[in-house]
C-alpha cells in the first residue's frame, strides 16, 4: 500500500532531523527585522533560491526597495483545485538585551523539560511554516508522490509591520496569486497541542497617544504640585479606557460585532478549555473578562497597552516632571468592526476626556491655549477581521486533508492574532483557511522567540498533506 | 571709603569674566555623575586643591570608596560666629541622547536671548554656588578685606543621591562642622530674577511601583482580553492617587502638615506671583492646584510620577503585553508629614486596590496566590522638610548682609526642592538658611542644565558678603 503524504513526511523527516534542524537554524540566522531592510532582502533572496533548485518557477514580487514578496508556483495538468500557501519570513523588531539564552540571530537548539526547541526570531513567527512547507515538498518528492492541485507560494516580509504594501504588490500579480484558497500558514497551534485549523483571524490596528506637561523637564520639588505631569494625565486617560475586569469602556466599543454562526458557536463549544493551565504556565493570578475563557474573549475586540514611558525608571530614574508620556496601543478587531471606525472611537473618547486631539507635533500656541493637548498617530498600516464559513466546500476539504495527516483537530472560527487576510481576499479573490504548526509557548513577538522541534516535524506533515490535495 | 564685600567683588569679577567663565567650564567638565565613582572622585581632589592653593585648611571626608565630603575651615581670632557654608559637586544622572546643546560634561558657553549662559550638567544645581564661594574668597582678598567669622565649608558628593551617608560622615566629625547657621547654597532663586533667601526644604522620599503580567511578554493577539495586562493594571492604581486638579487621593497624604507662622504667611503674600509668566515659558496651558499659586502649593507635600515604563513605545513598540509596568514615584514633604509614614501611606493605598504587596521580587507561587501582586521599592535614602523660623536672631543677620549685597530680596519659608536639612541639623546642632544663585530655568536635573553667567557672577557678590558676616 502506497505511503500517505503524512507518512511520507515522517519517513523523510525522522531520519534527517540534526540535519534539518541545522538547516533550519541556517535559515532563523538571517536577521528578519523591519530596521534591516538589507537582511530582510537576503532572506528574501535566499527562499528564492531554495524555490528555484526544487524546481518551482519562482519569483520575486518587488517595488522599491521594499522587503520583496516571494512566489513560487507549481503548475499541475488537470488540476482541479489551486492551493496558495501564504506565510512570512520576517519578524518582530528584537531587543537584543532582553534575549537571555541566545542573541536572536543566533539560533541554539536547547533541551526544555525533555523536549527540544530552537531558539531565535522568526522561529515560531513564521519561518518555521515556510521551512516547513519546503521540507514537505521534499519528502513527496523522495516518496515519488505527485501532486494533485496547482500550488502557489505566496511569502511576505512586511506582516509583522502591518502589511502595508501586501495589496498593491498582489494586486500587480492578480492572474499568479488568484486561488480557491488561501492556507494561511502563521500562528501557534492550541495550546493543548492540538493541530488547529482556523477560519479567521481578527484585524488589527493602533494608535499612538502622547500627552504634554511642560516643555522641558522640570525639577519635580520646585514645580511638582503645579506643573502638570503628563504621566499622570496619560494614566488618567488610559484608566478609564478599561473597567477592573478589562471589558473597554470606550463609548462604541463592542457596536456592530458580527455574531457566530450555528457551526461556529459548536465548534468554539467542542475547543479544550486550557485557561487554567495557561494562568499556571504564565504566572496569572487573575485574568480579563471575568471569568469568560480565553477562547471566548477573542471572538471579541480588544484594547492592549504595548507599551507606555514616560522620562525614566531605574538607574536612570530623574527628580522631573518629564515634557511628555506615550503610550502604543494595539487595537484588535472581529468581524463588523470596521479599523478607521474604531481608530476614531478612541480619538472621540480622547477628546471627550478635555483633550485637543492632533496628529501633529502641537505649536507653542496650541499647548498655550488648551488645557489638554493629545497627539493621536493613527496607524494606516491596518486592516479588518475575516471569518471563513466552515461549511463552504473547500473548507470541509482542508478539514478533511488536515485530519488524515494529524488525526483530532480542533476547529476555530478565529485566532486571536492578525493576518492581513482581508487584503488577500480582496486581491486574489479567495477564501482564507488558517494553518498553524507553532507551539503556543514559543515566545512570539517576544524575546527568546522559539520552536519546539515536534511541532516544526508535525508541521511537514501537515504541510505534506495540503500540498497533496485534490 | 572702604568698598563693600559685594563692591569687592563686582570689582574683581568684571575685568575677569571670561577667565572665570572658563574655570568653571573647567570644573563642569570633570564628570559628576553617581554612575561614575572615579568622576566624583576627580571633583573631590580638584576642590581639595582649590582650598588648599587659597590657604584654607581643607581636608576630605572620607567612607570606603564613596564620594567624599570637601570641607575646609579658615579659623578668625575673636571670631562671634561660625558660618559653614553648604554645597554639593554632584550632578543628576544624566541620559546622553537629550542633550541637545552639548553634551553634558563638554560645556559651552551661548547666547540666549541677549543673555551668556554656561551648559552642562552641574552648571546650576550645584556647582555655581561652589565657584561663587572660591572666587568670593578671592575677592575679598585681592580688596584686602578681612573675615570676621569663623568659616567652613561642607561640599558633598552624594546629594543627588538622597545624601545616603552624609549624617554618619558629619557624625565622624562633628567637632569640625558645628556652626551658628549653615547657608545652604543650592537650588535656583526666584522666577523674576530676585534674589532669594529661604528657610526651609521639602523633604523627599521616593518609591518604586512594579505590578506584574505575564512571566514573559505574551503576543497580544492571542492573549489580548484575557492575559492582564500590567501597564493598564499600573494606569489605574496609579490614576487614582491623584484627582484631575492634581490633589492627591492617597488616604492621610496631607495629614499632620504643620501650619505656617504668621511671618511666613506675610513673607509669602509679599512674593513675587510668576505663575503666568512660568506658564508661557513652559507652554502649559494649565496647571494643577486649581487655580493656587506655585509658591502656596510648594508648602504642601507632593506625588510626581519621575518615570513610567512598560514594553517599549515608538520603534521598538511590539505588539506584546508586557511582562511588567513600573513606575518611579517622587514624593515631597513639608514639616510635620514623616517620610516613612508618607511611605507607608503609598503602600497602604496599593494594598487597599487589592494588591498584595511585597518588597522583593515576587514567586510564582506569590504570583499564583494573589489576583495583583505590587513589588514597591522604598527608598532609605530619604528625609524630612525642615523650616527654620524667620524671626531667629541669626536669621535676621543673614537677611541684612544679603540685603546689603543684593537690595529687595524675597523671603520664602520654604523651597519646593529638597536638601537634607534635617540630617545637617541633628549632626550639626544647627539652623539651615538656603541661599540659592541658579537661574530657576536652568534646566536642573534634566537635559541641556545651564547657568545664566549673571547669575554667578552676582552669586560672587552674595557669597562675598555672606563670608564677610560678623
Amino acid at each position: 500500500m502506497a505511503q500517505s503524504p503524512a507518512e511520507a513526511a515522517k519517513s523523510y523527516v525522522e531520519p534527517r532531523e540534526a540535519d534539518l534542524a541545522q538547516q533550519f537554524g541556517d535559515f532563523l540566522a538571517m536577521p528578519n527585522v523591519a530596521a534591516d531592510p538589507a537582511g530582510l532582502k537576503r532572506n528574501a533572496d535566499f527562499l528564492l533560491h531554495e524555490l528555484t533548485k526544487r524546481g518551482v518557477a519562482a519569483q520575486l514580487f518587488t517595488q522599491g526597495d521594499l522587503p520583496p514578496v516571494v512566489y513560487g508556483e507549481i503548475q499541475t495538468p488537470g488540476a482541479k483545485h489551486t492551493i496558495v500557501f501564504y506565510a512570512h519570513y520576517d519578524g518582530q523588531p528584537v531587543t537584543n538585551s532582553e534575549w537571555t539564552v541566545t542573541p536572536p540571530f543566533t539560533p541554539v537548539v536547547r533541551d526544555v523539560n525533555g523536549e527540544r526547541r530552537i531558539y531565535g526570531r522568526g522561529a515560531g513567527d513564521d519561518k518555521a511554516a515556510i521551512f516547513a512547507q519546503l521540507t514537505a515538498l521534499d519528502a513527496l518528492h523522495a516518496a515519488k508522490i505527485p501532486l494533485k492541485a496547482n500550488i502557489r507560494f505566496v511569502w511576505e516580509g512586511e506582516e509583522e509591520a502591518g502589511s502595508p504594501h501586501l495589496e498593491e504588490m498582489l494586486d500587480a500579480h492578480r492572474d499568479l496569486i488568484a486561488g480557491d484558497v488561501w492556507l494561511i500558514c502563521d500562528g501557534p497551534v492550541d495550546q493543548s497541542g492540538r493541530q488547529t485549523v482556523v477560519f479567521g483571524a481578527r484585524g488589527d490596528t493602533h494608535v499612538a497617544i502622547t500627552v504634554y506637561g511642560p516643555s522641558h523637564g522640570l525639577h519635580s520639588g520646585h514645580y511638582g504640585n503645579w506643573a502638570p505631569n503628563p504621566a499622570m494625565e496619560l494614566v488618567q486617560l488610559l484608566a478609564g479606557m478599561k473597567d477592573e475586569n478589562g471589558h473597554v469602556l470606550i463609548p462604541h466599543f463592542y457596536d456592530g460585532i458580527a455574531p457566530l454562526s450555528a457551526m461556529e458557536k459548536q465548534a468554539l463549544a467542542e475547543a479544550p478549555v486550557n485557561d487554567r493551565m495557561l494562568m499556571d504556565a504564565f504566572e496569572l493570578g487573575h485574568t480579563d473578562g471575568g471569568g469568560r475563557h480565553l477562547l471566548d474573549l477573542i471572538n471579541e475586540p480588544s484594547l492592549n497597552i504595548n507599551g507606555i514611558s514616560s522620562g525614566q525608571t531605574g538607574a536612570h530614574a530623574a527628580n522631573v516632571i518629564p515634557p511628555t508620556a506615550t503610550a502604543d496601543i494595539d487595537l484588535r478587531l472581529v468581524v463588523g468592526v470596521d479599523w478607521k471606525a474604531q481608530q476614531q472611537r478612541v480619538v472621540d473618547y480622547v477628546a471627550s476626556r478635555g483633550y485637543f486631539v492632533v496628529d501633529t507635533e502641537p505649536t507653542k500656541e496650541m499647548l498655550l491655549s488648551h488645557a489638554k493637548v493629545a497627539k493621536i498617530f493613527r496607524d494606516p498600516a491596518s486592516y479588518n477581521a475575516v471569518r471563513t464559513p466552515l461549511d463552504l466546500p473547500i473548507a470541509q476539504e482542508v478539514i478533511a486533508a488536515v485530519k488524515g495527516a494529524r488525526g483530532e483537530v480542533e476547529l476555530l472560527p478565529t485566532m486571536g492574532g492578525s493576518v492581513p487576510l482581508e487584503m488577500m481576499i480582496r486581491a486574489a479573490h479567495t477564501h482564507t483557511i488558517t494553518l498553524p504548526i507553532a507551539n503556543y509557548d514559543d515566545n512570539q513577538h517576544a524575546a527568546n522567540e522559539n520552536l519546539r522541534l515536534k511541532n516544526l516535524w508535525d508541521g511537514v506533515e501537515t504541510m505534506a498533506a495540503l500540498l497533496e490535495m485534490d
